[in-house]
C-alpha cells in the first residue's frame, strides 16, 4: 500500500499554490500532434496492464510496458480525430484512467473520455455562440418516479421571444440522459451548425431512455417510453419552453436502444413527428412483418444510419429494415457509415448530418 | 488478462433484455439498513486491495478480503447518512469503484460517490417541486477563454415572471463547477428549503473557481476571479435571468478555495454583496493584519463555518480570522461543526444552514 495517495492531503498542498500537488501523478492521456496518444499509469506493484479503446476490435487489449520508475506506458495510434472511450485493465480489473478527470457517465461502470482535437470537426469546441444545457427533474406518473431530462437551448434563447422546433434525442442502453452531451458533444454540434447557418436554431430534448429502470425485469421498456415521451415529456417541454407548435416542428431520433425507441414510437405516432432518425437502431424483433406498411405514415424524413462494422445491432439487419420500408410505402434514406462501429464517433456523424435536414 | 470484459459486447447482450448483462459484475456499494456498507471488487489477480473513504482519517486504508470466487469484500460502518467520496487502492493504484457509475467529477483523478440515505436530511431527494440546473458557457475576456457556469433556477422559474435574489456559490480546489450539485446536492438542498418555506426562492450561480486554470502558474487566481465574477458573471446573470436588483439581493459563499474567494472578493466589494459565507475557507495569508478593519463594511451577514477536525485549512486559523473580524468592526458568526473534516458532509450542512438566513 506504499503508493496510496490521500487525495484530501493533495487538496491541502495545492490549496494556495494553484498548481497540481507536487506528487507523483503522471500525465495521461497525452495527445501528440500526429494524433498518436501516450497512456500512462503509475503502478509499481501491478503485474499486467492493458488498454482497451473503442477504436480497437472488441476483445483486444494493447499492453502497457512497465518502466523502471513503476510507470506503465503505451504510445499508440494515430487515432481518429473525434471522441473516444477507453479503459485500463489493471491485473484483471477494468477501470477508467486513474488521472483523467473526463469520465463517460454510464448506467454501470465508468470509462474515460479521450478527445482527439480537430478544429474543423462538426463536434469541435469553436469560438461561436454557445447554447445552454438545462437539467430538469419531472415527476412522472407513467414511470412512477421523478426522472431527469437534459434540454439544449440554442444560443440567444434567453433573450429571444422566438419559438423553436424540437428534436427529441434518445441515448443508448449503457447511457444516461447526459450521454448525448457528455460523449456525443450534441450541444457543440448544434452550436456549430447554427453558427454556420447549416441547421435551424432548435431545442434538443434528451430524455431518459430507460423508462423501465436499467437492470429491472417485468416491465415493457418500449411501451413505457412511448407513454412517457408522448404524454409527459412533450407536454412538459411545450408548456415550459417557447416551442413552435405541431408535427412539422417535432423530430425524433436516437442511437441503439434509443434508435429502437425512435422506430417504435415514431411509427406508432406519425401524427406527432415529421422526421425520424434511427441511428444504429435496435431494430424491433418483428420488423420483418411489422414494417411492411400498407399506408405511408407521411413522414417528411426517415433517415436511418448505421456503421457497416456495427457488430451490436448488425448492419445487415438495419439495412434490411430500411429496404423493407422502401418497398412498402415509406421513403427511407439509409446512410451507411463506412468503417463505423457501434461507438460514439458514428453517432456524432449521425447528429451532425441529421440535424441540418430538419424543419426545412 | 483473463478478466477483461469488453463493455461494448455487454451493451450488445443487454440491448434487448433491459437487464444488466449476465456477466460477472458484482454489486458495489451495497448499503444496508443499519448504514453499514459492503464494498466489492472482482479482482482474482490482485495482490492487495484497500478502501479509503472520506469518513476515515487521511492516510488510512481499510483492507478488503479476497474470497474463493476472486471477489474482494469489505463491510464497514455504520457511516453517517450523507454523501461521501471513496476510492479503492488496487495494488497501489487509486481508482474509483469499477462498477459504481456515480462519480465525483474533479479537476484531476476521480472518486466514487456514496449516498447513505436519510429521508429527513436537508439534502435528501424528496417528493417536492424541483428546480433546474442550467449549464452556460460564457466567453470571458478576463480569463481569455470560454468558461462554464452552473445556474440553479428555483421551482416555477420558467412559468413565473418574478425576479429572484442570487447566491453566488464557489467550489473548492479539487472541484469543478458541477461539484456543488454533483457532490453537495445544492439543488436538492434549495428544493427542500424552498418547499418547506425555510428559504426564499433564489437563483444559485456556481461559477468556475479556477480563474487561473488548475495546474497553471504565474497568474493570480484571486485577482482574476474577482474580475471574472464582478465584471462578467454577475452582469451576464443579471442580463440573462430574472434577477432582483442590488446589493440586498446578492450573496457570496464558497468552500475551501471558494471560501478564500468569498473573503477576498466579498471584503473587496462590500457594495455588491449583503451577505458572505466562507465555508472551511482558505483564509488569506495576510488575514492577521488585513482584516483588522477600521470601518464596518456593512454586511448584513458574515457567516463563517468550519469543522473542528479540519486539517486542511485548519480550524484554529479560521477561528482566529472570525475573532479578528469581531474585534474590528465586523459582526461575524462562527459556526463550528463538531467532528467535521474538510469534506462534503460539512459543506452540505453549511449550505443548508446559510441559505435560510439570506435575503430576509
Amino acid at each position: 500500500m506504499a503508493m496510496f495517495r490521500p487525495f484530501l492531503l493533495l487538496v491541502a498542498v495545492g490549496l494556495y499554490a494553484q498548481t497540481p500537488p507536487a506528487d507523483s501523478l503522471v500525465t495521461s492521456p497525452e495527445i501528440h500532434p500526429d494524433r498518436t496518444v501516450t497512456f500512462r499509469v503509475r503502478a509499481p506493484e501491478a503485474q499486467k496492464i492493458g488498454l482497451f479503446g473503442d477504436w480497437m476490435p472488441i476483445g483486444k487489449l494493447e499492453p502497457l510496458t512497465k518502466g523502471a520508475d513503476g510507470v506503465w506506458t503505451l504510445t499508440t495510434g494515430p487515432i481518429d480525430a473525434t471522441g473516444h472511450l477507453y479503459t485500463f485493465n489493471i491485473d484483471g480489473v477494468v477501470v477508467p484512467d486513474p488521472v483523467n478527470p473526463k469520465i463517460k457517465l454510464r448506467q454501470r461502470t465508468s470509462a474515460s473520455l479521450l478527445e482527439i482535437p480537430d478544429s474543423s470537426a462538426a463536434w469541435a469546441e469553436r469560438d461561436v455562440p454557445h447554447g445552454s444545457l438545462v437539467t430538469e427533474w419531472q415527476k412522472s406518473a407513467v414511470l412512477s418516479r421523478t426522472e431527469k431530462m437534459i434540454i439544449y437551448l440554442p444560443p440567444g434563447y434567453q433573450k429571444s421571444t422566438a419559438r423553436y422546433p424540437v428534436l427529441y434525442l434518445v441515448h443508448g442502453s449503457g447511457d444516461v440522459p447526459e450521454s448525448w452531451a457528455n460523449a456525443g458533444n450534441a450541444n457543440l454540434i448544434l452550436d456549430n451548425l447554427i453558427a454556420d447557418k447549416k441547421a435551424k436554431p432548435m431545442i434538443v430534448v434528451m430524455p431518459a431512455g430507460h423508462a423501465a429502470p436499467y437492470g429491472t425485469r417485468g416491465q415493457d421498456n418500449t411501451a413505457l417510453f412511448d407513454g412517457y415521451l408522448t404524454k409527459e415529456i412533450i407536454p412538459y417541454v411545450e408548456s415550459h419552453y417557447r416551442v413552435a407548435a405541431g408535427r412539422a416542428n417535432r423530430a425524433l431520433a436516437g442511437l441503439s436502444m434509443g434508435g429502437g425507441h425512435t422506430i417504435n414510437v415514431g411509427f406508432a405516432h406519425p401524427e406527432m413527428f415529421s422526421a425520424i432518425g434511427p441511428f444504429s437502431p435496435a431494430v424491433p424483433r418483428d420488423f420483418d412483418t411489422k414494417y411492411k406498411l400498407e399506408k405511408n405514415p407521411g413522414f417528411k424524413l426517415v433517415w436511418i444510419a448505421c456503421g457497416d462494422q456495427d457488430n451490436t445491432v448488425q448492419y445487415p439487419r438495419v439495412k434490411q429494415f430500411a429496404e423493407n420500408l422502401n418497398g412498402h410505402n415509406v421513403k427511407a434514406v439509409l446512410r451507411t457509415i463506412n468503417g463505423g462501429a457501434h461507438t460514439w464517433p458514428v453517432w456524432r456523424i449521425c447528429l451532425s448530418e441529421f440535424a441540418p435536414m430538419l424543419f426545412q
